[in-house]
């Protein structure tokens, strides 16, 4: 589960967009921790980026990863 | 994941039904990170607005979107 | 996105019950932002409310609505 | 979307039990105002209960009521 | 919906883990309260548990019960 | 449900990363309490992981475990 490499060291970010941009890498890095194999995510894309369902699934997880970033940043009220 | 473009610099809508129709851009925003292509995109669109499930889907993903514009705006309340 | 009618102005009502019709509003709300054709919205009715996990995709979009409408009216504590 | 019935009057309950009966009560509801043929339910029943997934997705539903229902009721710590 | 035996009476636990195992509990509720019958539960379960989407659509169940129970216990923080 | 194995003392960790990771964690012992076998997990895992679909649902869990995770640390804000 524990990787070397430093990818997420804040859920801070300067504006909701980028706050939107984090919870799309989060919602990446929940499947390459399910797996990890670059060859094997490459080869899945064509067929998921192309099926309405799988797009909306991706939708829906950065939607529940951007309420936590959203509220990391108290929703970015100024 | 970043964008040049710039179309999220607030969470902040003046009324409800503004922040339903931002849930529904950050919505089709997660879909558009995962499949950027227009054209793809088009030529999904018939079968997916013609499927109940998908229907459910897409505002299921709508809806959680929603609670974080609600949050943000602390429910619009007077 | 936009829509010159106007459906939502507050997510306040006086009691829990409204508060779970108004999460129906939302759901649907969310359907026709999708599909906006009426005829159909209608043609795709039978078939979905005669399937069982249709049903429950539904009636779990209202849930996730009505987390909003509640926190909104503070869980219409007295 | 309305209904002459009234079925909700409080989302408080005295014990976490009667407030996790409560989200079931939540989530038939939100079917019900999909599909509000009895018959047709009771036509449904048989099938589903036996579906393990569409058993899952209901537990699901029942989550998601039972996080707003144990929230309004400050989760009834003593 | 009610039952005459009691089964849910707080939902503070004295660690985290303790925290994660009612939220099994209560997935598993969830299902008892739509399929009461053991048998078909128990018949139910060989597919069931041999099916990578339902075995993930199950982890989510419990997922958002320990939402629910980890708010209720502020978190275990000390 | 009960195991005899202590796995889970805490939600507090040192960094966001670490809290993904414990939400992983979490994850994947939902699957556990369902299937405890290793062997029958290990059957699963390949067709699993080259599933697009389900490795959007194992990062939804993931998701919703990081909800909870974050919250519990306070979004690791300094």
């Amino acid at each position: 589960m524990s990787t070397t490499e430093t990818w997420l060291t804040s859920l801070i970010t300067a504006t909701p967009q980028e706050g939107f941009e984090l919870a799309i890498t989060l919602s990446r890095r929940g499947v390459k921790y399910t797996q990890p194999d670059p060859e094997i995510l490459k080869k899945l894309r064509p067929t998921y980026a192309e099926d309405a369902r799988a797009l909306t699934a991706a939708s829906q997880v950065v939607a529940i990863n951007f309420q936590t970033v959203a509220a990391a940043n108290n929703y970015w009220r100024k």
